[in-house]
């Protein structure tokens, strides 16, 4: 009969078998390889393709991948990728997808291993975070989700008695008001555009020139709202800001928080598994004081996208904000649907078998390693601080907190647009050669290059030589010509 | 150097051949094994570990997933697991997610191969639905997802001239009002909750003994709304609903909507794919014309979960409700950053590389075979309908549209109550012994068991099989004694 099943077994095992032993090499090799190069017109042309009708061998449609796909990666693998904030990824979590896909199962819910599988990690991940037992977790696609959730059950819990629910925001006596800091991540102006609440119902909060939010700046904010009639309702705090890394003053919000009676949501997606490096745990004191919490393995535990978490305290608070009941999904104590269900804990219906790579990272790892690769992380956006503050065309942006580092590169003489535009064209440069790709951003107005160091396979030999490729770039552009890229800002 | 990668490459690849192996053997071995058997407690008891702190190797690892994780699915890669509405997984998936995993690329954005075929992914895709070129559209983690930006767009469109992403539902000088019918997946619930419109903003239009929209009621009720001061903005339509599989009418609703200027958004996640299928492409007739609908290649195109898709007509529109610009994400015409941002079309940051799985199935199978399965499960479903019709203690309890039934075993002379408890009792039996999985469901207020056949593993013969299975295990519980199972519904 006709399946999506190989018809031949032994012709697949050995399909499989080249493809991990191909991947095994490229990932052995990636030092080998520039971080990057672009597509080539022939490749891009070779992809777009009709829509195929009729079938393809299976060993030719891997190897059309190998060559037009899997040859022009992003480049966040290599050891010099420090353009994201993001993962390096790993084969261990490669291995765990594919055997969660052959699995199969579907963590909407059910009585079935991988559904207590996710309920092991959600643990073990309550437990790096501080969280007390009994609170509630779920994997989500990355932190952007995470953050939406928690976001969401603050909105839901604004105001007691209201069943925003049942009647949305239309039933509020008052419009909800939440603070961020200006650093905030993008994601939470997507989450209360999402949520019905806009972009005007957050107000941002001023940094001081460490990126850290102004605590008394949000205090009185949340007076003049209230005095204004909105209802302040939720705090974000960022620990580690995606610019810079900055953790904004989480013992102090949590303070005000509770004396204000507001939820405090901490965007944890940089910062909060830093709490596994035992030099910097320390940076977090007060993240465990959160009502809700995102965090994201699929950065600083390298498993492959995607997956990201959010903890919620009060369990069900949690469960209150997503949980439905239709008649095909009636609960039961035995069979198939027992053991609960794990969608009533966020938007998905279906949902994937995101838990085994984080279980199997975490199995075959160890926090102890987890948290020395972190710290190393760390170390290395220092040592590239210092090397930035001990050159004398190289001026820092900004402090390091954590594994981000701003800097650029300054000849003298520039006006700002030209210096921005020669940093652009340093970053465009080494990104083109394939040596190092840093991404360009802005920290309190000024322009330079950032590097966020969330990378297993970086050396310290790779900041040293990256900064050595910034000066040799930059002294050439700025000697023989003025830079002719347009500037970014 | 401690990195995340093997220490010995020679190892990893021993470890990945065995595991790969075993996934090979467990797949193929599938119709000899039960459906489903409940997680032994010794399995759940070892799932249950303090939080590793040291390393383990990872043959041990993998040991153990097999053992405790990979023992027990939920069993939706069996050829008789027709219980809820989900695919059965492929080893081509699998492998893809591998091969993504390995690749590592973020999908947020950027220029490289994995974001372009995510673009030649959604074009296809397009045109399997019969969107005109020019349509917008982003790969999600499943329908729910799907179907939630497509609601977000409707939603910030309701009323031109109002910045609803800035000034949020408070600027809306009426509130909105969304339609569907009362068999709406409730995801859509939880849709308009989050979008802040409470779920008291959709309207429940219903159904006829098929189980599809009323379109005139649907007319009277936004006649009666506007009247109310409701602002009439989105009618959902479900081409394939999770119950029965009903499909809204969908030309009648395009007209209505076209007519009064409403969005129309259509929730296909079981039945879109469908017109892969020729002989039953026409039942799909005016999908085409909606604003915004959601498909979802993990259920009929049977790749691992994840993935969802949503397809908005409007690209603007589409981009207008999630495009978001922040410093260090400045769009670039050179270099990695260049070629646009995905994250831009939904609401998420990083984004897994999900495309390459669906690209891989469509290239190995082609949509000819894709579709000669997908009506296959048709077949059997009406074989199902058909066999349950001409039995005389079986009932049907619906029309059968695309690959789902619902009936039930009825002795005679049982109440309503009895009667549910009784078949609730055949469906657990059946689970727990492994012969087939149901679920229960109720059709306008009977209730009975639904078999959701997607699944490429099914045979004709499996069909028979499990009827015989019901009516067995009925006539031995309503013979030997009165059902001691609590009624469900
Ligand atoms: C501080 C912060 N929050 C949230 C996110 C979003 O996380 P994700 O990309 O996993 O959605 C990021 C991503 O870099 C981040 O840096
Ligand atoms: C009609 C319908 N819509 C939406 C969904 C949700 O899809 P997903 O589980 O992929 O989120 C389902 C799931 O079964 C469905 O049947």
């Amino acid at each position: 009969m006709e399946t999506l099943d190989p018809t031949d077994w032994g012709e697949f095992a050995r399909i499989a078998h080249k493809a991990v032993d191909e991947a095994i090499a490229r990932t052995a090799a990636l030092r080998d390889r520039p971080v990057w190069r672009p597509m080539p017109p022939a490749a891009r042309k070779a992809l777009r393709q009709p829509l195929p009708v009729e079938p393809t061998p299976l060993d030719h449609v891997v190897d059309e991948a190998w060559d037009t796909i899997l040859a022009y990666p992003m480049g966040n693998t290599h050891p010099r990728f420090w353009m994201w904030y993001m993962g390096a990824s790993s084969l261990t979590g490669a291995l765990a997808d594919f055997l969660a896909a052959a699995d199969g199962s579907n963590l909407g819910g059910g009585d079935h291993a991988a559904a207590e599988c996710e309920r092991q990690v959600i643990d073990w991940l309550r437990q790096i975070a501080g969280f007390p037992e009994g609170s509630s977790g779920t994997l989500t696609s990355g932190g952007s989700e995470a953050n939406l959730i928690g976001l969401t059950v603050a909105r839901n819990r604004a105001i007691p008695g209201i069943d925003l629910r049942e009647g949305g925001l239309a039933a509020l006596p008052r419009p909800l008001r939440f603070y961020a800091s200006d650093q905030v991540h993008g994601c939470h102006q997507k989450a209360v555009e999402l949520l019905g609440l806009g972009n005007r119902a957050l107000r941002r909060i001023p940094t001081g020139p460490d990126c850290r939010m102004d605590v008394e700046a949000l205090a009185r904010a949340i007076e003049e709202d209230r005095a204004q009639g909105w209802q302040p309702a939720c705090v974000i705090a960022t620990a580690g800001t995606v610019n810079t890394g900055a953790i904004d003053p989480l013992p102090a919000m949590a303070d005000l928080c509770r004396d204000r009676g507001l939820w405090l949501h901490v965007d944890g997606c940089i910062g909060a598994l830093t709490r596994l490096s035992p030099r910097h745990a320390h940076l977090l004191d007060g993240i465990d004081r959160a009502d809700s919490l995102a965090l994201d393995p699929h950065k600083s535990l390298h498993v492959p996208f995607e997956a990201g978490c959010v903890l919620v305290r009060d369990a069900r608070a949690h469960l209150g904000s997503f949980a439905l009941h239709s008649e095909y999904l009636d609960p039961a104590l035995r069979g198939i649907a027992a053991g609960g269900w794990l969608l009533d804990l966020g938007l998905q219906t279906s949902r994937g078998f995101r838990a085994l790579k984080i279980w199997m990272m975490l199995r075959e790892h160890g926090t102890a390693r987890l948290g020395r690769i972190i710290g190393r992380n760390i170390d290395q956006a220092r040592r590239l601080a210092a090397l930035a503050q001990a050159h004398p065309r190289l001026t820092l942006l900004s402090p390091v907190t954590l594994d981000i580092a701003c800097f650029r590169y300054d000849p003298g003489g520039l006006d700002p647009s030209a210096l921005a535009g020669l940093n652009a064209e340093i970053m465009m440069r080494l990104q083109e050669d394939g040596t190092v790709a840093f991404s360009d951003t802005t920290v309190h107005g000024e322009h330079g290059l950032r590097a966020a160091i969330c990378n297993h396979r970086t050396t310290d030999e790779d900041i040293g030589m990256a900064l050595a490729a910034v000066v040799r770039t930059g002294d050439a552009l700025a000697t023989t010509h003025a830079p002719t890229h347009a500037s970014p800002a």
